[in-house]
Order: structure tokens, then sequence, then C-alpha cells
């Protein structure tokens, strides 16, 4: 799996703080840490509380930057930001997100073929949140159709199928499994999928079980990628037994340490 | 879930204590312990090294009857053994289990219609272990016909996809995955199906971490049932994790002990 550590992201105390002091030190040990916990790409988010969303961006990519060449998901819903953060992380990058609306597709594809950048999209429209997997199954093959118009390669396109929370939207888990399994037979190549899977405990008490509990059932449904929180250990030891399990990783007695080596 | 006990089963050195020495003391314990934890009903194995299976079978099952009225799974492959059992545990019990040859279909269908009992069918013939899902949806097809020709309910009918220890079968899992898919679909309603889930970590030696990862795909693919170690906590959180996450229990912010409550 394709892990994408969430924690620099200015929604958290620690790293809005780093961003207003301009204090670079907890955004270094944030990037090291979830690397070494076996994140591939490290997410960037400046907060909805940033004063000024560009500079920001700017800042908190180049401190990223001074410890780590590993691939960065810039994480914003401003073109302009987006433009910026993809310039300045360089090519590999994640564009963190288009929404299926024809208008943010026109911006956001040639965006990422521009700058040699992957393509999260989520299965949201002006419609907002449909609510089954066909109404995100016909997002994702707008998405998947304008992609291949644009010349975006479906291996750099990754759908989301929008998780809500379990406890006000308790039929949503079962409804993204199914789009999950969907995209896979939505074009040859297919794209790859991808989860921000924290939302799925967003308000709940039993946060870290309910993320790898699901994080294990959309994994057998063929999750490529997940955003997630890489520093909490059980949560990446189930996805390791995940993989071992489903055969993607080849088993070994001690298969955590041997993934992890 | 339905959830069978695994552990009253004389491959325990305990129990193989207790049933020789004819104390029932322990049988007890292990009962009311598993009951304590969730299971709905509790296999019963005299296992292989019982001098007089018949004699010890009747044993172990009075001793388990002197503290509950709860459904048992009399577990053995003897004819008369099973037949037995089922005499002696009454009306609900469960046959664990018959091979799916037409030779043992026509000695334990009869028996479970006998005796009010539901039915475990291993998708195993008399040429052993299929290779892949195809050649287990051929037997439980098979299995599926001869209940309904001999009057067995199909939600009497549990199918058990046969996992095997993922260190020596690495594809097996994703097999067993997917025969509980197309077994949704064999015939309507449906056959319930069943896992024997430790034999998915055996001789391996993570095995907690296995098994509760493995139940939560196999629930997220249709799984009804599992004989399980039920006294494993973590396994049980993941099994009511799953069932909140598939809509199949009521979320609650304490949801591991409304479920427990």
């Amino acid at each position: 799996m394709y892990a994408i550590g969430e924690r620099i992201n200015g929604m958290f105390k620690a790293v809005r703080e780093a961003i207003q002091a301009q204090d670079p030190e907890p955004i270094h040990d944030l990037a090291k840490q979830q690397l070494a916990a076996g994140a591939n790409c490290l997410d960037v988010n400046v907060g909805p509380a940033a004063a000024d969303p560009l500079a920001a961006m700017e800042w908190l990519v180049k401190a990223v930057r001074e410890v780590t060449d590993a691939p960065l998901a810039i994480d914003t819903t401003k073109p302009d930001v987006m433009s910026k953060g993809l310039e300045l992380a360089g090519p590999g990058s994640v564009i963190n997100s288009t929404k299926g609306q024809q208008d943010q597709l026109d911006i956001f594809i040639p965006m990422a073929v521009e700058h040699n950048a992957s393509l999260i999209a989520l299965t949201i429209d002006e419609n907002g949140i449909p609510r089954d997997a066909n109404g995100r199954g016909e997002i994702a093959l707008r998405v998947v159709a304008a992609a291949m118009e644009k010349g975006l390669d479906p291996d750099r396109l990754m759908i989301d199928g929008v998780i809500l929370p379990v406890n006000v939207a308790q039929s949503t888990p079962n409804h993204v499994l199914e789009t999950i399994r969907n995209i896979k037979v939505l074009s040859d190549p297919p794209p790859k999928t991808v989860l921000g899977l924290s939302n799925v405990s967003q308000g709940t008490q039993l946060r870290e079980l309910l993320n790898r509990t699901y994080l294990v059932m959309a994994l057998a449904a063929g999750l490529d990628a997940a955003i997630l929180d890489v520093l909490d250990t059980e949560l990446m030891d189930a996805m390791i037994a995940s993989e071992v399990l489903l055969n993607k990783a080849v088993y070994a007695d001690d298969f955590l340490k041997a993934y992890r080596a």
C-alpha cells in the first residue's frame, strides 16, 4: 500500500504553531518520524487557520524539503497554492485533491500533467457527496474520461471514494468498499484508489480501532493507497498483515520486521 | 457474526487432561468463560488422542450441558460419535463437519434434518482441497443442491471455504475471500458461510494479528459465522468494530460495551 502520512497538517496544534512561529524543527521531526514509520509520501496542509495560505505553503514545503526528497502530497483546494506547492516540491508530487466537477477537473488535471504529479480525485461534485456507490462510480467514470482526454495516465490518477464518519453516516463504509471494488473495473488499466482513512472515525471514541479495522476492509476490497496516521503502530501492523494475507507482501515469520526493513 | 467458541477441544492440553481424568471443572470453566466472552455456540471436540471417542464425546457433551443450554457444535468426522453428540446436545446443534463428497453428504445431511441441527460443510471432496475459488464454488454448489434435495433449509447450511495456513499457502486467503463472496449468490436465500479462523495462522509467529486481520477481511466479504478463540479480546473487538462498520450492529460511542451488553 502506498502510505501518505497525514501529520504535517495545520489542523494539528504543533504544526499550526510551527507555521506561525516559522520554526522548522517540529516539521523536520514529523517528516523524519513519518518516513521512518513507513510513509511513502508526506501530506502537506497548512490548515484552515493560515492567514496567508500561499506564503504558509511555501514555507511549509521548503521546511519539509530541508530534510527529505520524498514525494509530497500538496493538500489544498486553492489552485494558486497547489501550483506553488507542486513547483517547490518537484516532480513525483501528489495533488490532494480535486473534486469531480468539470470546472475543477479543467484546472487540476492539466496541472498534474504539467508538474508530472499524481492526482487525487474525490467522488464529490457540484451536487455534493453521492448517496451510494453508484453515484460515486459515475463521478469516478467522469474523472477517468477527463484524465484520458487530457493525457494523464490512469496509474497517476487516484480516486478517493470519500468516507464519512461512521457515527453520522453508518451506511457509507459499505458504499465506499463497493466503490473501491467497482473502480477496479472502470478502465484497463484501472485508476488507483485512495482513502482519507481517519475521516471514518472523526468524532468517535474508539478511533484507532475503527481506523485499522476499516483499513483492512478497504485493502481487501483492493485499495491502493491511504492518507493515514503512519505513526499509529497498530494501524501499520494491520496494514502489513493485510498485505501478507492478500499475498502482496511475501510471508516471513516476522513479517512486520521484514516489511519495515 | 455467529461466534462458535473453539476452546473445548482435546487438542488443548487442559481439555485432554480433563477428559482423561473425567474432571468436569475445566470444561465448566471454559464453557462459562467463552459464553461470557460472546460465544453464541460452543465447539466440542474430544481431540485426536481420545482412546474411545464415542465415550469421550458422551462425557464431554454431558459436562458442558451441566452448565449451559447454549447450542453446541459437535466436532468429529465419525458419524456414530456425531450422532451421539447431537442426541445429547439437543436440537439447535451444529454438525461440524461434513466434507463435500456424495457419500458424506448422504450421511450428514439426513442427520442434520433428523436432529434439527445446522450443518457445516467443508469445500473439500474426494479430490482434496481445491486449488482456487472456482473449485470451492463447485463443491459448495453440490452441497447446496444436495441439501435442497434432502430438505435441509439453506439457512441451516454453513459452507466453510477451508482456509489454510498463510505461511504454507499464501494464495489461499484470497481464494477463500472470493469463495465467501461467490457463495452469497449461489442460491436465494443463500447458504451461510463459516470459517475455521485459527487455521489461517497455524504455525506462524504472529497468530493473533493474522487471525483478527483475516476475520475483518472475511466479514467484509460477507462471512456469517466463525469458529474462533472468543477469549482473544482483541479478536472480538475487531469483530465488533467490523459489525459496526458494515452497518450490522448499531453505532454507539462505546460500541464494544454496547455490543457485549
